[in-house]
């Protein structure tokens, strides 16, 4: 449908009263921020998208993206002008029974990707773009940026992959209103530059009045039809708090909703300035409500063919997991994968190799390959991310944002714990496991062999709830299963057990190897303890692990390559809480030096001695 | 010292024989990423840096920071060839006695902050420059950067910075070798393009030859002498492996140690190539190893005034905490604060309208904000960092690389939990808790009113092991401590015990204000429960906790406005496990809407009326 200006303007008239509208009604909100990008999305919305709101899903859509989630209020009152919500579902937004939420998130239909935390919105489009570029969709992504979060690297990160990879179907618009949330930007209004730094990275730029819906939509169509190649943004200069004359263009009503008493002055003063007598025709047209069809989202189950291997064989577990990623990629048509100039350590280059059309090469950018990940992921993508489990700490924020999105992201962090080595804990993913846990609806799983590894990653492209992290050992670790065993919901294995066990060791991924060769050394002596592979840190059944540690006597010790806070130690303590038992944490407690993963083993005390020693000294005490 | 150009010609090769030798002696590490840089190491350490070795604290002396961590063998190799370590110290590099790890941090004397995860020592550099523009120190800070680390975000959040302050002592140096680790960089040798980039972020640039000494001694000297606001890079053209014919200007080669075998061979190769006959006078000759005199950080304990508050008032944390840093701020000289653009939200405002000397507004950059902290930190600068506990997930890595630096950063994070209301889950600290306590040697505290918060705070500044964090709440709580409370090394205070007590809740924050009220509910039905503020998250004194639990009955709550897993349940657990007890752990387990607090206190199950059902139902069922 094509609005003529006059239309428009009606439209952002009706955009501002009802950002404000809404936000007083909240008590709280940014209407200073939504007033600023009134007239672009005026011009996005009623002029330059393609889009088909009752079916958000469409995969011919445009998409958008608005980074600076807090102008949410507006993108609401958008959608209300479009006819998919009510009045009165506008006016409820931030209350705790409405989609409407206080920045956006997908459980309002028309959004794919939770912003509200600055300078990701831009990644999340070059995912979309790229998704587009790789299957020849036609549709375009814009994305709405403030000018304050382009402060944040994370936008230069994804300036700079935009442009590499050529993605000439993602257009964005900077808000530059000039003001963050305590003061003035770093630029304030110098769009020069501004415009430079997008030049220099690759970009195509146009300046525009951000308050002028013509020259705004003629800039829009000139963007659109003139793809050559490069990304293209927009900087459109504006005021913050547009029209309301004591707030506009003035620092300190970021975030400040107008009160009640100022309610009906602030509605009177817009009337004044935007409102034409002759709208009084279109005035009080009640727009039937449009439905909203949204595609579920069921995958069905898949299962990738797994390889083979003997029990006793050393195999490295980043080859197998870049074994069983690259016959997932010739399996399963919607796979891709994200690296970050890793690949030949996390053995993502088999899959880079023999899938270079779903193989996406991040550089030394975590923040944009994880950002990216969500926009391929809400498009449909199955993604896999994976890179140094430390680099991963990079991008916690997306990740934190891709869980509020509810997007089933798969990560695989290779590196982890001191038996890297030599590297020294610079490279040492020692807080990984603490991090993917914290997250809520996250899986956590840590193989300690290839088949582990293998039938654990099937779980994975399986798992749709949220995030799901597979911590991968750098060395290679001996075949302990065979090609049916099972890794169930339980969470665990109990792979050495007998009727005489009096005490167990509960250990994962490296350790667990080393707690196999502490139950060979007391076996010896005539000791027998019950050997537990925890393979999945979470979710575990804890009542069954409950009554596999009760069987064995009362001592327990837990041994992990990470730090002793966030991981496995309080995985079991949280487990175990309640039963008379004694439980001993073995864990890296001190920052590691350099070294061989056997000397770092030994001196964090999670080798097969130290785990022998503590089970010693336990039993003495238990007599 | 002055050095002839046959000199340093000759102190090249050496340092290009010796980072061969460490690296195969080590059988790993980056030679490929050292030999690119050799004449660039060589000009900067033996001709400009201005620097007194012997006394690496000197306030006058000239810092550098090893962006490219991966290199430090090439460092080594330059303090061997000043005299700072033997021969044989450098050949024991990476093992694990010797203070020469595989990526440089501070246990080696001559490094002031850890690197090997690219992308931040841009940042710490800032820091530095900082300390020295507010001290009006003479000192330049000299950053050796790789081109592949380019591709981060952060630092392009530094060079925002930097520029944006005016820093004219900072010097970057790019070493652009075209290679990362598994291929090439984004823009290979197309220098124009990076020049480009500096020059759009408000650099001054020069290009040059890596591999011509005349050249890069002319250029230090000149960007050095030509100092005029603006900060300084030099991309200095370069090729990774430069020197050994089969590995140079190739890809393949990244990370891989020369094996004993070649070693011999790469040798003659280095000496045909590049060593003078007219040398042999020099050779042989033994410098006497030099001493290293490394200032002893003793900080003298301090203790800020405290304001004191009426019991029963209801004070905002985030003043309270306001209030206590601007007072630190006026006693102690040494206090700096940076803040990320939300300074009238974490109330850092204070701070900075009163001590605008020492208050560092970074903008929407938390990266940059950590880094430059780090870098402050390093100059002995006591730091106080402020933002939303959720965007310091965005500065994780850095907050990684500060525990690795041994720095003892301080670090507010407000706005944390539900109880922020409408705004929506992307502004709700809910995992960092989790963050925190994963860092080694890391303090965590959590006040639950102003009086507590000012004594936390002050024992944060005199915390020097590791970063310290406080969890502040956003909104207003009563003042439950008197002014002469005590907040010690137990980590936990009981507000309400008597000899009937039947069960404990364990809380802090705004969840041990919800226990109080619990606690009067159940009292006026003659049910008795103690009640524990767990005012220090890390550490805890864990045999203290268990005996106090264990003289109150045998049922357990926890109660905390965080995400389930590696909060208060998880150290409520550890410290209580073989207790024969009941926990139930009431925390945030689904992900939140908006709302007002006291809905989505209650939409979590961790209000009162939660702690008082959950409390009833344990006392029914223990019955």
């Amino acid at each position: 449908m094509s609005y003529t200006l006059d239309a428009l303007a009606y439209k952002a008239y009706n955009l501002r009263v009802d950002v404000i509208r809404a936000t007083t009604a909240a008590g709280s909100g940014h209407p200073t921020s939504c007033l600023s990008a009134v007239d672009i999305m005026t011009a996005l919305f009623f002029h330059a998208l393609q889009f088909d709101g009752a079916h958000p899903d469409c995969h011919t859509n445009d998409r958008f993206v608005l980074s600076k989630g807090h102008a949410a209020p507006l993108l609401y009152a958008v959608y209300k002008e479009l006819g998919f919500i009510t009045d009165a579902q506008l006016m409820a937004m931030r209350t705790i029974d409405s989609p409407l939420e206080g920045h956006p998130t997908p459980r309002f239909a028309h959004v794919d990707i939770a912003t509200g935390s600055l300078g990701i919105g831009l990644s999340n489009a070059v995912g979309m773009a790229l998704h587009a570029q790789r299957n020849r969709l036609p549709y375009y992504t814009y994305v709405l940026l403030g000018d304050g979060e382009l402060a944040e690297g994370a936008v230069w990160e994804s300036a700079a992959l935009a442009s590499y990879y050529k993605l000439d179907h993602i257009i964005a618009i900077v808000d530059v209103n000039r003001f963050g949330q305590r003061g003035p930007t770093m630029y304030e209004h110098d769009l020069v530059v501004l415009a430079n730094k997008f030049e220099a990275f690759g970009w195509r730029v146009s300046v525009v009045d951000g308050h002028d819906i013509n020259q705004l939509m003629v800039v829009l169509d000139g963007v659109r039809k003139a793809c050559s190649g490069s990304p293209v943004v927009i900087l459109a200069k504006t005021i913050k708090g547009y029209g309301v004359e004591h707030v506009q263009d003035k620092n300190g009503f970021h975030g400040k909703a107008f009160s009640v008493h100022e309610l009906a002055a602030v509605l009177v003063e817009l009337k004044k300035r935007f409102y034409n007598p002759a709208w009084d025709a279109y005035s009080g047209q009640q727009v039937p409500l449009k439905q909203i069809y949204k595609k579920s989202l069921k995958q069905k189950p898949i299962t990738v063919s797994e390889q083979p291997y003997t029990i006793g064989e050393r195999v490295s577990l980043r080859q197998a997991f870049g074994d069983i990623l690259a016959r997932a990629g010739r399996e399963i048509q919607d796979i891709v994968c994200l690296d970050a100039d890793v690949g030949n350590s996390t053995y993502t280059d088999i899959f880079a190799r023999e899938i270079p059309a779903r193989f996406f090469e991040c550089f030394i950018a975590e923040q944009s390959m994880v950002g990216a990940a969500m926009g391929m992921s809400a498009m449909g993508d199955r993604v896999v991310i994976a890179t140094f489990a430390a680099f991963l700490s990079r991008a916690y924020d997306q990740l934190r944002m891709a869980a509020i999105s509810r997007l089933p992201l798969r990560v695989v962090g290779t590196h982890v714990g001191v038996e890297i080595g030599q590297d020294g804990p610079s490279q040492m993913g020692l807080e990984d496991l603490a991090l993917f846990r914290a997250l809520p609806n996250s899986l956590v799983v840590y193989p300690a062999d290839a088949h582990a590894c293998s039938k654990l990653f099937n779980r994975m492209l399986n798992y749709h709830d949220g995030i799901s992290y597979m911590r991968v050992t750098r060395g290679s670790l001996p075949i302990i299963y065979d090609a049916h065993a099972l890794f169930d919901d339980t969470g665990f294995n109990i792979l050495r057990s007998s009727d005489h066990d009096c005490a167990t060791v509960i250990a994962a991924g490296v350790t667990l190897h080393e707690a196999l060769k502490a139950y060979e050394l007391l076996k010896k002596i005539g000791i027998f303890v019950r050997v537990v592979d925890l393979y999945c840190i979470k979710p575990v059944d804890r009542q069954k692990l409950r009554a596999c540690v009760m069987d064995a006597g009362s001592c327990v010790v837990s041994v992990e390559d990470h730090y002793s806070l966030g991981g496995i130690a309080d995985v079991v303590s949280a487990a175990l809480i309640g039963l008379p038992l004694q439980l001993k944490a073995l864990a890296v407690r001190l920052i590691p030096p350099s070294g061989t993963a056997a000397q770092l083993l030994a001196w964090a005390g999670i080798d097969a001695q130290s785990i022998e020693h503590t089970l010693m000294g336990m039993l003495k005490e238990d007599k």
